[in-house]
């Protein structure tokens, strides 16, 4: 079989543990995977193919680690209300007529935002899951999907829930070239009887997949776990065998010190949501402890209603700033560290062991920024500027697996013009439903 | 003399006190005005010369209340340090460097980075501000410019420096077609001894302008103002007569009820700076009490080196999503009332009577988003659209006072290209002086 290679010649790469963040010079590519990265090439290696990489900064794909993609349907439909307000008026009256059409254009539409703004890969956790491994499968991207199941019902659709979301898993895990993965997902502790939950962990281990849910998300959460079951979200849960598993949790805002101790042992992911914690109204994860705990910390957008767009670079820029805010301490989550929530600890959090970072080896899931404008000058620290200064908009080129997806600016892997009028048709028959 | 008359078409426009904030139709502009805002033409008006808006969203020019804009040249040069290391190992060594034509070339960058960002307005408070000035004539942006001092020095120093901010005030005020306006601005109160910030206040009455200066950004500065005068800075900076003119403060993050309500009578503006306020962990001010004082509370992104872009769309949607995180309120500073901090209450905190809002006989400054984009999807609400879902980089085109200066992303009135090549040439030219 013929391999394809091609390589980049002098470019920016972001690598981990290089001074500066950066190196400047060459990387290879053979197939879906990085071969090298250096600053000369390997003696014998010779410029053939060669992209010109100058004025672009290449960092890891961004890897957004909890959405619900499918709710960009729902983008603007209700905002600055009270949550309660918010779900049981604007958001689940409209989800409930969701049908697998506007599953699979809503997805779509988010996934055009990400790939165009750098994510290469993203957890998502929502219903009709086909629809959403098609668009994965379809456009190229990175994922990883679960069905998640909430459990306010009967026994009887508990059981089907449960088993649609083995099948999908079952189905889907290793597909797309390996691209799409699989996790088992309970919707969350306040919204799972704890038997449900069980049957869930129980999947998982049979499965030998990981499981992601909701924890801790809001105070009265929390609050109303300990008058249900007389613990608070992550006692119960570590009750419920759920961090038997390589697990991930989405939010985790109001965990105490106990409980960040708890988590570090046994090895569970937060994934850190900030705009949507603070869009409505959670509170401010403790991330700086987290992090000093040892826990891995990695970053979602959350639904895009919540948000209210999909740009992983605001979300990395917001774990940058609101924790100094907040803390007080200007050293807190320096640029550096906010990359690597958004890419190596993102990879981390839902058990990809060959994407989150540029090294020889890897797949070759990168992306490119365009530096040559004015708020990137001047040319001082790099990854700052990454953190600091950009946005979506900054992204030139996307590859993901070794494949481009996104070539200055343009989605190479869906039709945009499409997308956009079908979800704008999908919002308007929901309006109309 | 001949009118310039033209009009815009199909266009949606963000009309304050509009349902859902935004007019969809006509806007006719005459010279450096609007003069007309409409869903259909007036009576006997045709349709000539004119703009299809389809797809477009029609801002007023964002206003940025408080900058140093040639700190670009240090955009990114030590980030993720305590204040005073930053200060005084990274950015004061290096501003002590600064020549007029560092700061030439370092405004250029900043206003061409604003301009294309959707920024109509600026206000600066530099050195070296015949510079600032020329760059905004020649740009054709409008300004709020300051000769900013810091009274640390012999009087001999403090003369001089007093003598160039009323020399530099008098003679840029109502210049570039009344785009420039100056103010007098003493530095701060822990920067200023009381006398020579009284000086200011009594210049400003003798010339007829408005004040501005730093205020209660950190715990310390407001400790040491305790220390040194027995009085809180608001308190201090009110028996100096600071606020017998009218008087913007930067920051204003640490502030009790009794400060609130007295800046509430006072008429007393706040410039609220959320990305630098984070990114210097400075804290998160109370904006929401502020509002409900009845404080003008306006929004500005400080020097780009503690933020780090100029990008006032990402100021919107901090100062839309920090303060519910932080309260606990999601219903705290809705997307309507973070557009009015950006944009007419902008114009109010400096003075300004006739821009921050699209109507019939104001002043030609407004912005226009391309919607057609995946991240605008669906058209639910567009203002809402507008601050948690856009940046910068979704601005098409720009106007200011009538004339176009930014048209498809492209700014018409400055040298990218050379300001780019320049501005790192400053920069370096200041790491090796």
């Amino acid at each position: 079989m013929t391999v394809n290679k091609w390589m980049i010649k002098n470019g920016s790469f972001a690598v981990n543990g290089s001074e500066a963040g950066v190196v400047h010079g060459f990387m290879i590519v053979e197939d879906s995977r990085i071969t090298y990265i250096g600053e000369t090439l390997p003696a014998g290696e010779e410029e053939t193919e060669a992209i010109d990489g100058k004025g672009l900064l290449f960092l890891p794909g961004l890897i957004n680690t909890h959405g619900h993609a499918a709710m960009s349907l729902l983008r603007g439909h209700g905002d600055d209300l009270a949550l309660q307000v918010w779900l049981q008026e604007k958001m689940w009256p409209m989800e409930a007529k969701f049908t697998s059409t506007d599953v699979y254009w809503g997805t779509s539409l988010s996934v055009l935002e990400m790939l165009k703004g750098g994510t290469t890969t993203f957890l998502d956790m929502y219903d009709h899951m086909d629809e959403v491994a098609r668009v994965a499968e379809e456009s190229g991207i990175r994922a990883s999907l679960m069905r998640g199941a909430i459990g306010l019902c009967s026994e009887e659709e508990q059981r089907i829930k449960l088993a649609e979301a083995v099948t999908f898993a079952r189905n889907w895990h290793g597909k797309a070239d390996g691209r799409i993965t699989t996790m088992m997902s309970p919707h969350a502790p306040y919204t799972c009887p704890p038997a449900f939950i069980e049957k869930f962990v129980q999947a998982a281990h049979d499965l030998d997949l990981p499981l992601h849910t909701h924890m801790s998300e809001t105070i009265a959460e929390v609050e109303q776990n300990v008058r249900d079951y007389g613990l608070r979200p992550v006692a119960h849960l570590d009750k419920l065998g759920f961090f038997s598993r390589p697990s991930l949790v989405a939010h985790g805002v109001h965990l105490n010190d106990e409980e960040i101790a708890l988590l570090a042992e046994r090895g569970v992911a937060v994934s850190h949501n900030p705009g949507s914690n603070l869009k409505l109204a959670s509170g401010v994860a403790r991330v700086p402890e987290l992090l000093r705990a040892g826990v891995t910390v990695s970053l979602g957008t959350d639904g895009p209603a919540s948000n209210n767009n999909l740009d992983m670079f605001e979300e990395m820029r917001l774990a940058a700033l609101i924790h100094k805010g907040v803390s007080g301490d200007p050293t807190a989550v320096p640029a550096s560290e906010a990359l690597r929530l958004a890419t190596e600890y993102g990879a981390k959090s839902i058990g990809l062991k060959e994407v989150g970072a540029l090294a020889a080896g890897n797949k070759a899931d990168f992306i490119a920024l365009d530096l040559n404008q004015a708020h990137f000058l001047p040319r001082t620290d790099l990854i700052s500027h990454a953190v600091y200064s950009a946005s979506a908009k900054d992204v030139a080129h996307v590859w993901v697996d070794g494949r481009q997806v996104v070539k200055n600016g343009e989605c190479l892997t869906m039709d945009e013009e499409r997308i956009k009028h079908e979800a704008q048709a999908a919002f308007e028959g929901l309006l109309s439903r």
